[in-house]
């Protein structure tokens, strides 16, 4: 079962330009494509309502995208606006259609009810449009794992010094002994995690010329349910940072997370970190991309391991450890979602239903 | 559910010499096998009797196919006629045969009771033998979607505007507003598409020096439940050949069509397009074919879009439009068959039922 | 269903060193692993007890197998013996263990009740550890058919004139007539095989200066329920071997098939064939080995195709033929090794069962 109500990421808004695109979501076949006139974005049901072809084979045209098939077009909404050979159009020649806003570079796409879909709910991430001070690249990788375990991984970082001993792990021990400083309310997680007075890594040094150790953090807010905010880096050891809340003058960087359902156990991973530590080198953004990139390979690989099994075996007679509790909150924040979805759509199922006939006295 | 009492190509008659050849046709593996002596094509269940190894790994020998495991070896009736090591062969020591006929260049292979095995019911097309007028080559694809959608698209012509516009389409509004007659009875349906008064494509001009514009014809006759054969040509305009039927002096060509399925929802596309517009120019068959083949594996792609969206989502809210008349009189030619095969099988399962006790006074 | 309660092959000694190895044995995933200080092999179930990431893809260390994702470690026993973070160890945070033995280079499994695997039961041999006299390569193959499938090519040879026709088959007249020797018990079975006053094939003159004709042997032994020992060879003609054992002084190779079960229709086949003619001959020990490979690729092959017919067709019909016998036999012999074991289990779960309430008179 997926979360429908809620603003999954279909795509980098640069993946889309004259060709329509197919997608799956929440277990749908979906294309996306850019109105020629408008330029903005649509989705649709990748299925014509003439002959089920994939609207995705087909072409934009200033009326809508054209089935590749017999040439019937639907527009924006979904509704078929021409079919070749005859004028008038059945009223229920019409595909669904998603609401979808493109924001901060990303497409946002909507697979429940549309009646509630609010665009304000879309989580703000204004560096992806500051390409001056948070120059990136942008990352895309299918993973055959659910998002969920992508998003547990996000969440418990002491994987680091395990899964990337290699890229950008380091020593387990620092990991596994970070100070946590967590928020967390009913629907939202936010952790920040301190390496006091740590040895910076040599990425940090390169880029900052820190006077000796520094104070290292890595802040992750959790955007329910499939979304984490990253913000990490360093100043130098004792001004106070974590308690005074000033982290300028130092190392910085941030990676935007998008987890998006292709089916129950596959997720798209859109990925893009950016480089505010150096952000006029060109040379040091694309390296950051490269490093970021090997080490999300990694938790790649693992998390597909770990669905293959799960996908086998099930959960029965797992143990959870100290460092679950990220993981055990943002779980729940998961199924609180649910279940709140559950109820509602329960309730709309009620409201929608006939009145029962009253017995007369 | 197949159609069984029927004729389906099984393959081309080229493609079965020395060695025995492996099809699943309606979803039953089957070997076909060409007799050392008397060059007959004989067709078996593709399962030795002894071991249930393929057939088809085995070696054609005097006696008929040996099996590639212990030596058993079947007729071409499907009877055990030598077992290794032992002179008795049980009467049980069999597999099935099917009846298999070779003509215009196929063999043609009958999957259902083969009391019922008519060889005067396969369509003809001695166009196939005439190498001198209809030279041609011989295709063949496997395409990913039931035989039916593949029929259709051959029987509805508006998709070459659409599918084929970088190879055999051309304009889409031409195709749609094509004069169609149409000729249909119970069992059959043949329609001739005419493009009167219209700008001879190049392909024509390069081969007729017509005097100007052109009356074109498209001609297919749909021969249930899966083949289709197509005469397409042109005249030069106003001579009224579509009133008279004189369709020599100009540009013409002919392709044969037949599907087979392989299973409920992949078929094989056997095919030929036969030049007779410059019968003696090899080259220009060979160009016609690579013309021809190209264009084909558009429609291949679209009908295998097409069956994944219906094997996911099923084919019920799709919406008919107008020129899907004669795709609606061919699906009830096809589903007329179907019933009439499954009235017979249900006669013939009462017939061999014993008789129910009659109860006495 | 598998046979449980007995040892199979899980991997080549060699192939385990300084890394875990994945691998599927009677449908279950297992990790194996070399003890970091005694060498000794461990296996368990390959699925982390924390989050179920499979345990192969983590390294081994001085205590155990360290997970990759978070680092929790298992000893060989399976026990956690190590959480990051934390120095409470739930009793219940453990994996299941197999026994396992290393002997004449092989990893032995018992994938059943642990309290019944007895390494006195695990067929020896000895070839395998003298180098100086059976010098020989180790073969694998990842096999799509069932163990059994195998095991019935390999205890009857009237294949070979067949499947072998162009590697090491030769006459299928000779091999159908040649004299079989067969001892079996209630839980044994062995053949030799005589072709007494035979043309020796070019491999055994290429070795030894025979004077003419050879008197020569096949002996297969089935090891139930999964392995078969070969040993084959030739002595002049007329001395009177088969008769007084006495087999030296002649050809003489052996060979190992160990065959596994990774899935109800898919298996592993170890094999060592060792060369006993020339053992001192480097290059004879490599073609021997290239030779062997390329048939057993061959049986390879006709098994995977027979265990697709069996999968979709099933084997009703089939017809047992004279050669038959000694497959009649091996299948005899595990059918009742399987059911002993389904017994044992009925009755120790009877055991296990609370007592019935006993009805008060």
């Amino acid at each position: 079962m997926f979360i429908l109500n809620t603003w999954y990421i279909a795509a980098w808004g640069h993946e889309i330009a004259d060709k329509p695109l197919a997608r799956r979501i929440c277990d749908q076949p979906v294309v996306l494509f850019r109105d020629l006139k408008t330029k903005q974005i649509a989705a649709l049901e990748d299925k014509c309502c003439h002959r089920a072809a994939p609207l995705s084979m087909g072409v934009v045209v200033e009326s809508g995208l054209q089935c590749g098939y017999h040439g019937v077009v639907h527009d924006c909404a979904g509704r078929c606006v021409h079919i070749p050979g005859q004028d008038k159009i059945p009223a229920r020649a019409k595909v669904r259609a998603y609401p979808v806003v493109e924001k901060n570079e990303f497409i946002w796409i909507w697979m429940g009810d549309p009646e509630l879909a609010d665009e304000s709910a879309i989580v703000d991430y204004p560096f992806n449009d500051d390409h001056r001070n948070w120059p990136h690249h942008r990352g895309f990788y299918h993973i055959k794992a659910g998002y969920m375990l992508m998003v547990d991984n996000l969440m418990d970082l002491t994987h680091l010094g395990y899964v990337h001993g290699s890229t950008i792990g380091g020593n387990p021990q620092t990991h596994v002994e970070a100070l946590m400083d967590v928020t967390k309310t009913e629907d939202s997680l936010k952790y920040v995690r301190w390496m006091l007075n740590s040895v910076p890594p040599p990425t940090y040094l390169a880029a900052v010329p820190f006077k000796g150790r520094v104070d290292r953090w890595q802040e992750f807010e959790f955007s329910p349910p499939s979304n984490v905010l990253q913000w990490s880096g360093a100043v130098d050891a004792g001004t106070g940072a974590r308690e005074n809340g000033n982290r300028s003058g130092g190392f910085s960087l941030r990676i935007f997370h998008g987890l998006t359902p292709e089916t129950e156990n596959t997720c798209f991973y859109f990925y893009a970190p950016a480089n505010g530590y150096r952000p006029e080198d060109e040379a040091a953004t694309a390296a950051l991309m490269d490093h970021i990139s090997e080490a999300f390979m990694e938790d790649k690989l693992i998390c597909e391991g770990q669905q293959a099994r799960l996908d086998e075996l099930g959960d029965g007679g797992l143990v959870d450890i100290v460092s679950d509790a990220t993981r055990v909150q943002l779980r729940r924040i998961i199924r609180r979602m649910a279940e709140a979805e559950a109820r509602q759509n329960a309730a709309r199922a009620q409201e929608a239903a006939p009145r029962a006939a009253v017995p007369q006295a």
